[in-house]
């Protein structure tokens, strides 16, 4: 079977905000009606990134608050000089964690943990609108 | 042909104790009987990680301390107010790393490099039983 | 339709030199004559790593510098007890990002934002010959 695609469309609330994909993804699959196989997901663009994690309030500050320690919000980067628009640490959070996730499918389900949902992070500072391609091998 | 699939289930001894999974997934491939395809790792839970590194005694030390000094353990996480664990940097650690990974098959065999393994790591803070799925496409 | 497969190979020149890949990948799926599908960049050995980046000027600064912050060039690396050739950061920088990437294949072209490349990243001490795996499922 060729592979089945859906876009989801999200709007974000700027940096560091955390959406759980979880829902919208197992939806997909079912629509694609593959019962056993793969899910790939990626997220157009060089400031989002994606990946997974127990989404819990806790979690949704800590993990923007590590990114945001790794690599500092500020104009101290050499990419200032090409845009002049602040977000030279939104392009490397991104890189970091990458716009990339593959995730088994069994018997319908996504085979992720209990505490283990998938999600996409918002690293530019401004609220985006922002594509996430669901792709579904069998 | 549809996805191949079996499930590799490990115990780990507690916080940053690295597996070297590359003979079990060889041997997966083998099973499957695919020659030329893709092979993707997927470890169930919010608390572990896959990746790829040289499997030598030393990077078994400064790995797991590179992620130690990137996201200290510790109860300074916005995490500890909902479970009170203490394993706040856990998730951290791995969902930075990711939980997936995928690599081609070449002629029946994982086109690693010479010095290049498959690892699991465990990023909780005890012993844990670990199911990595492993699903081969040709 | 069974995996289309191309190896690219490049020569890195040292330490933190990113090459862009986006026309070579386009082209071998251009060559598979896949449509839409997905296509798996993998990059083989333990001290270079593929991702996503707008590839202008100052990102190819800020980004190597970000894995230098991160997990800094020295000998005081337990790996170093192992080789002594001084490329411990290269291994744990190389590890953090990961050697592997999936992204769609939409109407024959790679579905990237406007803004953003694929890149492999030279994390080792000195020039080395890189083999990149691409894959092409359809």
């Amino acid at each position: 079977m060729p592979v089945y695609r859906e876009k989801l469309r999200y709007t974000t609330q700027g940096h560091g905000h955390m959406l759980d994909l979880t829902q919208d993804v197992a939806k997909v699959c079912n629509r694609a009606g593959v019962s056993d196989g793969l899910v790939n997901l990626f997220v157009v663009g060089s400031t989002a990134a994606i990946g997974t994690i127990e989404f819990e309030p806790g979690l949704l500050k800590d993990f923007p608050n590590l990114l945001d320690k790794l690599a500092p919000p500020g104009r101290n980067y050499a990419h200032e000089a090409t845009w002049h628009d602040g977000n030279g640490h939104s392009h490397l959070q991104a890189t970091l964690l990458g716009p990339s996730l593959t995730i088994p499918l069994e018997s319908g389900a996504l085979a992720l943990g209990q505490w283990q949902q998938v999600f996409l992070i918002e690293c530019d500072v401004r609220s985006r609108q922002r594509t996430v391609i669901v792709s579904v091998l069998s």
